[in-house]
Parts: structure tokens; C-alpha cells; sequence
């Protein structure tokens, strides 16, 4: 179990928002995460929500723009802000500094590939090391664990959810890139991380996991019908039909006028937090 | 009257946050600002609140830190943020790049020292310039606005309000600088922009235009006790002592535990906005 070192700690809504690094041994470096701890937490153990971040993010953009800690301190609810990608010296990066691989850009996968697989392997971080590291160190009920995220995150957050049902009992997304075998952004990212062979790309794709008969956890998902990567990158429709013909149940709202930002994210928020705790707490 | 050029447009909670930039008179360069118009604005004129920020800050720290927009679409309050400063080739800054002075430190006053005088005339620019253009183009019913701030901005948003009270029917702040005359900060500002007599400096202290007997609309104040910046900047009780000796209506709110960062603000905003919306609404 690595060591916390506290980042920092500000005061908000009755609680406390709480930064850390610590040396993580599965991605071979240290890592920043970011925890709100409502004021129920001084005597409680309470529900904890993981929150994946999308591309360029750092742990730090959806605790300052999010407005997540309001929603989180009424209903009495953890949220955890990981990276989105391993950091520091020698961790390796696009080597054309593009913004959609390597660095901020992790993917929520374990790489098969040279160089990325010494430290990018933020798959068995999330759903192994950081995990048990939230469950030693803060007062979490880890029978009541959610998952939700924005964009690359939201793909992390329906396949880790999926593949993890067992630690993540309700599953939320803000566009969420829905089928990453099938877009650019995907295309580029396990090309890369895992290979040429696709066979080994299915396992992060949210649709895929779905249409092979992923474990039944129910979705919801926000997506802006203004979004600018709504038709290229995000085609939510094929989450929409692999649901269908699964027979999964998945909530697709689609919201006239929003965008991919955190002003669509921080409208909605309050919805997602509210509904993981009526699933987290109803088991 | 100025074009309006418009640099930014995101849904958010139903409504628009918009920004904007226009070529501004009384400063001499191009301004930014953002507006917040909730859904009600397209059918009805509302409010208006002029939100002023501390040093550092540009009008974006506040439109994505302080999660204003829920409460403002839910009173139907339209809310204004302008920059903290003139900005520019041109606009002179600080010779030692300080952040307590020149760019992003205005302080919202106009200067009269060389050469500040120039761009520096944040005073006449929101009360009368950016007033007079939000009035024109944007659906507010001017007899209903309100004014409030943070740090830098608190000293801005009591000075300017008291100073303009047919403007400005309700005044608000968080951790204001409460009296410039006498602290670091209000002293190096004041003396470069105002020069060496300090009779001049007196229409840009709080404390000291109540203790003048300004006009008695009320104030809101919120002050976190573990601000760092409490006892040697802010000093709040002179203030309050101000208050009390010529009777004007000052509601000051110690916070334990809470700090001089967004996470403060954040955590009551609502609780100002309400607080404006009902003042501004019983008119």
C-alpha cells in the first residue's frame, strides 16, 4: 500500500475537497487524485463514485468546473478524480505531442505495446490499486461503488464498470465515446496501446462488451446534441442499438443545445450524483 | 455604443453563457466579459448582478469556478463578469510583474498617476460604460441590479455600490478587501495609481465611505476564518466597526474552516444570489 501525501485541502460545501499523490506501483510512477469528502464522512461510511475525466484532463478540471461537490455533500456521497494518464520523467508520450494519445490521454486500458506498457495500465490502477487504496484510506461503504466520467472517461467508465461489476454497481456517462473500434480517436489509441490486432481491441469498447453480454449494471448516459464530436467520435447510437439488442438497460438522454463542455457536464451533474445514490443505496 | 463581438456560446442549465468582446472608451483597449442569461430571458426582462473578481483573475474564473449559473437559471438572474483590469499591447503593467498590481489587478478605480491614467479606469468602465452597454443589448430590468465581488472584487462591488446606489440596489461580497487605506496590498495600489496624497485615496475604502455616511444599501458579506489573507489584507472587523459606529445594515458571516479560494465561493454562492434576487425583486 503506497503512502497519501496531501496536496491539498480546501473547505467546500460542509466537506472537504482533498488532493493526494502517491508512487503507484501498476503504472510505474506517481500519480495526483482528487477526493471530495462530505462532512457526513467525519462519522459515516458512505457511497464513493469515481469520476474518468476526458481527454487533456487532470484530476484537477472536474473538481474545479464540475460543481460535483454540492450534489455529493447533500446526498452524502465520495466522489474520487483520478488522472486520466501515468505522469512524470520517463513516462512516455505521442511523439508528435498530439492531444489525443500518450500523455492525458490514457484510455482506461491495460497496453500490450512498446513503450506504453511500462506505465500506461491505467486499467488495473483504476480497478485494483486505487480502488484499494480509497477503501484503506477513506470511510467508503465499497459495497456501494459507482463509476461515471466525460468523453474518454465515460468510454472508461461503462467498461470498467461493465467489466468490474462486481466493485462498480451503477455505471453513468456524459458523451462517452461509445464504441472506440469505431472512431479516430479509439482507432489511434488501441492501434497503439494494444496492437493491430482488433481482437484484443474489443474488451474497451463499451458497445462491444454489451452485444457479447456484458453484466446487466443500468446506464445512464447525457449526451449534447450540439456536441462537435458527436457524429465522428461519440456515436452514441451504437451504444443505443448494441442496448437494444442486448436487452440492457440503458437511459440515452439526448439534450438539445449542449456541447462537450463542463457547462453540459456541470447542468447534469447534480442528476447523475442524485441517481448513482438511489442505486447505490437501494441494494 | 461599442459592437459586440461574440468569442464564446455554451448551454448551460437551460440558458446561455456567452462571451464577449467589445472596444472599450473609458479604458482604451479591447474589454472581455462574460453574461450568464438564463432560459427566462428570452421572454421576460430580469435582474442584473455585475460580479467583479480578485487579483489574477480574468472574467473566466468565475463563469467556470463558482458554479453560479444553477442558481442564477433558477431565480432568473442574468449575471455579468467583467475582466479585473484593462488588457492589451499597450495597457502597462506592473514593472516587476507583481500580481497585486498593473494587469489583472485593477482595482476599480480610475487612476490619475502617469501611466495609469491612461487604460486604467475600471471605475468608469463598469459603472457607466459596461452598465450602459448591458442595458442596451441585453434583456435586464436596470432598476433591478445588484452588484457583488470577490477579494479585490468585494472592495470593488461595496465601493462602487454605495458610490452608485441608483444603480446598484443590493451589495454583496466574499473575503472584500474591506478597507484599502490600510493594508498592503490597497496601499501599493492606491498609491501608484492615486499618487502620495492619501485624501484621495479615501473614495475607494469601504469602511471609510460608511464611516462618511454612504447610502445604506445593505451588505452581505461571507468570510472564511482560515482565509490566509484575513488578518494582514482583508480585515474585515474595520468593516464591521465602520458599520456599527454609523448604523448601516452589515451582514457579516464568519465561515469556520473555509479558505480565500473558489471552493469557498462555491460553496455559497446560491446563498447570495438568493439573497441579491430577493433584495432586487422587492423593489
Amino acid at each position: 500500500m503506497s503512502a497519501l501525501q496531501t496536496l491539498a485541502e480546501n473547505r467546500c460545501f460542509g466537506g472537504r475537497q482533498l488532493r493526494f499523490e502517491h508512487a503507484a506501483e501498476s503504472v510505474n510512477c506517481t500519480m495526483r487524485f482528487s477526493v471530495y469528502l462530505p462532512e457526513q464522512a467525519e462519522h459515516s461510511r458512505l457511497p464513493v463514485l469515481y469520476w474518468l475525466s476526458g481527454l487533456t484532463c487532470t484530476d484537477e478540471n472536474f473538481v474545479t468546473k464540475a460543481g460535483a461537490q454540492r450534489a455529493a455533500a447533500k446526498h452524502g456521497v465520495i466522489v474520487v478524480a483520478p488522472d486520466t494518464s501515468p505522469r512524470g520523467e520517463g513516462v512516455p508520450d505521442d511523439p508528435d505531442g498530439a492531444y489525443d494519445f500518450g500523455l492525458g490521454a490514457g484510455f482506461y486500458l491495460n497496453a500490450t505495446q512498446t513503450p506504453w506498457s511500462t506505465h500506461y495500465n491505467m486499467e488495473d490502477y483504476l480497478r485494483h490499486e486505487l480502488a484499494d487504496l480509497v477503501e484503506a484510506e477513506f470511510p467508503v461503504d465499497a459495497q456501494r461503488s459507482g463509476i461515471f466520467g466525460h468523453s474518454m472517461g465515460g468510454h472508461g467508465a461503462i467498461t470498467l464498470g461493465l467489466k468490474n461489476a462486481e466493485r462498480f454497481r451503477s455505471i453513468s456517462a456524459f458523451a462517452p465515446i461509445a464504441s472506440p473500434t469505431r472512431c479516430a480517436w479509439g482507432e489511434k489509441a488501441l492501434s497503439r496501446y494494444l496492437g493491430p490486432d482488433r481482437g484484443t481491441w474489443k474488451d474497451y469498447d463499451s458497445s462491444l462488451l454489451i452485444e457479447r453480454g456484458a453484466a446487466k449494471t443500468p446506464i445512464l448516459v447525457d449526451q449534447g446534441e450540439a456536441d462537435n464530436f458527436l457524429r465522428e467520435q461519440l456515436k452514441p447510437e451504437l451504444l443505443e442499438h448494441a442496448a437494444q439488442q442486448a436487452g440492457h438497460a440503458l437511459q440515452l438522454r439526448r439534450r438539445p443545445g449542449y456541447d462537450h463542455s463542463y457547462f453540459f457536464i456541470a447542468s447534469f451533474i447534480d442528476e447523475h450524483i442524485a441517481w448513482h445514490h438511489d442505486r447505490l443505496c437501494a441494494v
